[in-house]
């Protein structure tokens, strides 16, 4: 089975290193699709990390990531505005199919949280001209309730769309199975995203029973109780064929040999990420 | 300012011990609003933990708890069905304002969520008529999206309200203020629950950044992130006038000598806990 649509987040194998080490390991297991964090492409230099890409033919499913434009104060807000528009000129370097957004929760010490979410609204028309103009898809992410505060205060597919619908052209969702797979809407705003063209990235995991750490416990595919197959079918239903990004923070997984988490991945993406007629592994 | 609408749930103060002594605790402090599981009202005996309600005019605001529908097999679901006739029988004779309904997760080795939301569905329909007859209200509570594979498939208000719409008489919801509290469509599923007459419990704690561990980490009102003024003041703009239960599942807490805990509570029920103009303090 063609692996094209597999694509690895570079946070689940950290422990091999380098951009380039990284790399070096996805390609020795088929896999020619990435998406780096901005930590390795900054100790890599911009420059060698999109050389890395384009030398390779890699495919960049997603740079991690810009957002975090919630603060305590304007100059806070400014600064998140600024990094913004450096992380926006990495992806464009990258070829990158888009730029993922975890938006931010409340800033320290505030308890309102509509507050935080205008934040996020007005960050994001700020920077947006400046992504259409870079050719840079923006990708909101929804994260899962629990890092409402902490990280994100966008946490549902719908108010994800709701707020790409008011921001227009140059935005999108990213669907991130951990995040959405409870959400008793999911079926209906899958659809609308595609009916809409606005999927543009597919993050996948499991989620793990017991979940021991809510941030660095996350389950490798097939390992807990997420119907991979029938999320994936729903995401091909709503008219996305695009590649699976492997996200997966695990303190566990990250303390096994690099290429064997990236066999189990190639494994598990072979079979239990699969819709019944297969359609997924066609690109 | 008068604590007849502060209530205690048992949960938060199970260091006290049994069903008469967290009675005489509460009453220390003023309280006279209570909310007992049932392992402390099998433990003190149905008759005698009636007894002691009545003796004491108290207010028992809920009952702990129902539900837990979702099982892997026929028997399974029949055994849930038995036991929450006798959590009814209980809330009944204890008066409880309401069985509150804790509805079950995935069935063990079950990817089926929407199998399980069926089968809650399917138990509250079986119930229903027998709690009416009883006279006992059902408070169905949704759980934070953290909870949906082990404890509660129920996830958000509107999920909740819709199955109550669906379910009819003698069903509402209980507000959770840490399971809710992120909701970008809280104020208007509030609002909606409110004007339907379904809000049957109200429950306060706080949510504390960081959340060490998900299950007993909640935090003491004033601790955490929650605007609990403003959400009083949403619960109270929709009509409920009520009692704010106190619910802390807490390692901290519970190691805290009771009295301590309870003077606390009642210092920030007075202070964070209301609204600018105090409506919450009159019953």
């Amino acid at each position: 089975m063609s692996l094209d649509n597999l694509s690895i987040n570079f946070a689940t194998v950290r422990q091999a290193g380098s951009f380039g080490a990284i790399v070096d390991a996805c390609l020795r297991h088929g896999i020619t699709a990435i998406s780096p964090w901005r930590e390795h492409v900054a100790e890599a230099g911009l420059v060698e990390a999109a050389r890395i890409v384009a030398s390779n033919g890699l495919r960049v499913t997603g740079h991690c990531r810009g957002g975090f434009f919630s603060a305590a104060d304007a100059a806070g807000r400014r600064a998140a505005i600024e990094d913004n528009r450096r992380a926006i000129d990495e992806a464009a370097a990258l070829s990158a199919s888009c730029l993922v957004m975890v938006v931010g929760g409340l800033p320290k010490g505030s308890r309102d949280l509509s507050g935080a979410r205008q934040m996020v609204e007005d960050g994001f028309a700020e920077i947006l001209p400046y992504a259409r103009q870079q050719g840079v898809k923006l990708a909101l992410e929804p994260l899962h309730p629990f890092y409402a505060a902490e990280r994100a205060c966008l946490n549902t597919l719908k108010q994800a769309l709701d707020l790409c619908d008011k921001l227009g052209e140059g935005t999108g969702v990213a669907i991130d199975v951990y995040h959405l797979w409870w959400d008793p809407e999911l079926e209906e705003q899958v659809a609308r995203a595609g009916r809409n063209g606005q999927i543009v990235a597919h993050h996948i995991c499991d989620w793990l029973v017991p979940t021991v750490d809510p941030l660095n416990d996350r389950g490798m595919m097939g390992d807990g109780v997420i119907d991979l197959g029938r999320f994936r079918a729903m995401i091909e239903n709503a008219g996305y064929r695009g590649p699976q990004e492997v996200e997966i923070f695990s303190h566990r997984w990250q303390a096994r040999p690099v290429d064997e988490v990236l066999a189990t991945i190639v494994d598990r993406y072979q079979t239990v990420c699969q819709t019944i007629t297969g359609a997924a592994a066609a690109t």
